[in-house]
């Protein structure tokens, strides 16, 4: 078959590679029925990270199971399955504990810019919907597997409650799926930070209620403003750089709490600052499979409709244009079509 | 009237001062029946903290009123009152979030080691009780003022549930309270870091199950060894240094909470290691107000214990001894009776 290959910065590729096998008795082979493309993958794209030899790109799937490995007991060939870009056994005491993402025998998922992908750990890892979707719920399935799940996550870790002002830093599709988020969850009060019109639009759409356009400085101070001094009860920090932590830590009350999900780049906390600020932070890789059935549950009842993040969707044959586009922020997020 | 002044390094002195009086008319002035000397009383005692000018210490109060300003409502001359180390209005939007440390109006409480003391922002600051107390409950009293309170933090903080596995990082006497918190909040386990013995006979009366007198990377090492690997669900960090912090991290499982209540002296944070490592933080000076009605009733009741973190009583004539006994380690915390 042929699939995503990244080769070094900006020369990604849809080649010739082997199809995959079950390697151990607890994987499942999928067929994918879209995929997508992460903004993590632009670090490694863009030169960001080492690269060591070709890269088998994609973490996001949802699909029908072809082959299940002889240990694998909770999906069955021919099922239509969503999993979270983290494998994980969900059994171990992380997972009990609801943070999958920190399981034991965590991978992560690699390969799925493809028509066919291996899932290790599938029980723990996949969940079933009890029949075939509709076509037009592919893309909102397809949002659960990573930025539904990490946007729903950084809601929950800042402890949004019914009746809470939330902040919600970075308008990618992370952050709109946190708007999404923290509206489910009852926040009375969703302040976007976001500059581009698109954007602007898809948050308003998911539930924002104020949109601010200044950064730095000046997007906390009109934050504070808008808050009557008293800053914001949860703050979704959906970037991960020192600046946009800066922003997120600025906005927060005492004992308020960030939930972070941008993979951090040289953030550094000083103690005694948080500590006379009063503010509570949790973080990491989004513990997705929790929050899965649940978010699997809204969108097959249509209650939520993630899938409008992918605002360009291309045959999974051009993945080097949608890379692209993604790259020069001509789209949010590029749906492909095996 | 004679009260404690310090004048310098190691320069204690209880000399003659002005009696306080009404300065503002949400002031009021008690006679304080018990005070006490704190473990950060010791940072300036000890030249750690630029002193410029006598300092009048003491923040640390129980006692009767006697003399309320005209806008004072909720208490009265005669009551018997506690008060936190943070004055505070109560009424503003960070005290009715819970977070009365961080009130808009918020000032420290200096003065109290003395036999009376002025308290600004009296009604949002005072808890009286319906009756006087009787004398051998003074210390406990006296205690929950900042001691318990800030221990009792550091456990809600670090969202101590019923079953949970908690650990305490510090011996001092704030965190034997943590131990008599996490205790009460229902912790199943209760690890106390300590290698003092009386230390850690209060700690295990306090409801610590285990003691760890490992220190550094082998306490971390002993505590991971004793929950199978998994980690801490609370931690109480009650020291504030930068080991300290690193002991509290280590030992966090993911998805677990610092509660840090030590005042962070060099602690800094990597922003992507606490991403990795999925852990939660809240800190900060202990909203003591918040918990005061609760902790007056389970000491009336006779429920808890917290006076017996007092192991040396002495007159308040002879403050000096008490800091010197509190600086060699001698006690762990000295009540003065004025």
């Amino acid at each position: 078959m042929r699939a995503t290959v990244l080769h070094g910065e900006r020369d990604v590729r849809f080649e010739d590679v082997p199809e995959p096998a079950i390697l151990k008795p607890t994987d499942a082979i999928i067929r994918l029925s879209a995929t997508c493309i992460c903004g993590s993958d632009l670090w490694p794209y863009r030169g960001l990270n080492d690269i060591r030899g070709p890269l088998h790109m994609g973490h996001e799937y949802c699909g029908v199971v072809v082959e299940v490995g002889s240990a694998v007991t909770s999906v069955s060939p021919g099922e239509f399955v969503v999993g979270s870009f983290c494998l994980s056994d969900n059994t171990c005491p992380h997972c009990r504990f609801g943070f999958q993402s920190s399981c034991v025998q965590r991978e992560f998922m690699t390969g799925a810019q493809a028509p066919f992908a291996r899932v290790p750990l599938a029980d723990g890892t996949l969940v079933a919907l009890p029949a075939h979707p509709a076509d037009d719920l592919i893309p909102s399935l397809l949002a659960a597997s990573d930025v539904l799940g990490t946007g729903w996550y950084a809601a929950d870790a800042a402890r949004v409650r019914p009746g809470a002002t939330a902040v919600v830093v970075g308008d990618g599709a992370v952050g709109l799926m946190g708007v999404l988020a923290a509206r489910q969850l009852g926040a009375e009060r969703i302040i976007a930070m976001s500059r581009h019109k698109t954007r602007q639009d898809l948050a308003l759409e998911y539930g924002a209620t104020d949109i601010v356009v200044e950064r730095g400085e000046a997007g906390v101070a009109r934050i504070k403003e808008m808050t009557r001094g008293v800053g914001a009860d949860s703050v979704l920090e959906c970037v991960g750089t020192a600046e946009s932590m800066q922003q997120a830590v600025g906005v927060t009350r005492p004992g308020g709490m960030i939930g972070y999900v941008g993979v951090p780049h040289g953030v550094q906390f000083e103690g005694s600052k948080l500590f006379g600020a009063q503010i509570g932070m949790l973080g990491g890789p989004a513990p997705v499979r929790r929050f899965l059935p649940h978010l699997l549950d809204l969108i097959v009842q249509r209650k939520i409709d993630p899938g409008k993040v992918f605002d360009l969707a291309l045959p999974i044959a051009d993945v080097a244009e949608g890379y692209r586009a993604m790259d020069e922020r001509r789209a949010i997020k590029v749906l492909l079509r095996p």
